[in-house]
């Protein structure tokens, strides 16, 4: 299948499980963007069962959680969008005020140039993840 | 409070309950446009207890899921972003190939002129976001 969210490449992957992967972009305009990538090749949230839904859902507020911790963001976007590659992936991006398109989406149009932010670091992501994973959860 | 997602309008409130409400927004490009508001002034998902989490997807879900019920889109897109008005509310939107931004973001660039679609009935959305928390949950 010629889906490039199919193909993982170790070396961006700072969490995973059995079900999903947490990988950090190298977008140096954003350095707290994380996306939260679902193993099989799934398009919407409505086609896993629900306890792959608790399950990536959790994830992805722990990935939240973690970079609130991590970065003290203004705020948090998360979004599930694969319009072009519909292969089930979240987007969740710590935005700060003065960060190259806010207010507007990271998809809006350029409201700056992008500031060079000190880039996170991979080893503390991970350890926070699994810190907040372990500490609250969506499932009771 | 100057928020304008902590005043409620009646005329557009398609479901609600004690917790959160989802409205059909009235943008001809897009007829299957909802979001789903929480009630009380609060930034981020991580700002909700447990189980104000679990509803709140819950009724996100049942949002996409009636959307593709009714609709049958190409694509679901789902974000919370709040750049603008940080009020926790879920943008869950129907999309199709020959929308006005597809397969950009709704707050991308437009592709082409919106194609004038038919409105989704209300009380139609109503009874199948209904129908849907009924059969089937993230609370488990």
């Amino acid at each position: 299948m010629d889906c490039p969210l199919c193909t993982t490449s170790r070396d961006d992957i700072v969490w995973q499980d059995g079900h999903c992967r947490v990988i950090l972009t190298a977008d140096p305009d954003y350095p707290g963007y994380c996306q939260v990538i679902w193993g099989e090749h799934v398009a919407e949230m409505s086609d896993l069962a629900a306890d792959g839904q608790r399950r990536l859902i959790d994830v992805v507020l722990a990935t939240e959680r973690a970079l609130r911790v991590l970065l003290d963001p203004d705020k948090i976007n998360l979004a599930s969008l694969g319009n072009r590659v519909p292969h089930l992936h979240w987007h969740v991006i710590a935005r700060f005020a003065d960060d190259a398109h806010f207010p507007e989406s990271i998809w809006g149009r350029a409201q700056r140039p992008g500031r060079l932010r000190a880039g996170l670091e991979r080893n503390a992501l991970s350890r926070q993840i699994t810190a907040e994973l372990s500490r609250a959860s969506v499932i009771p």
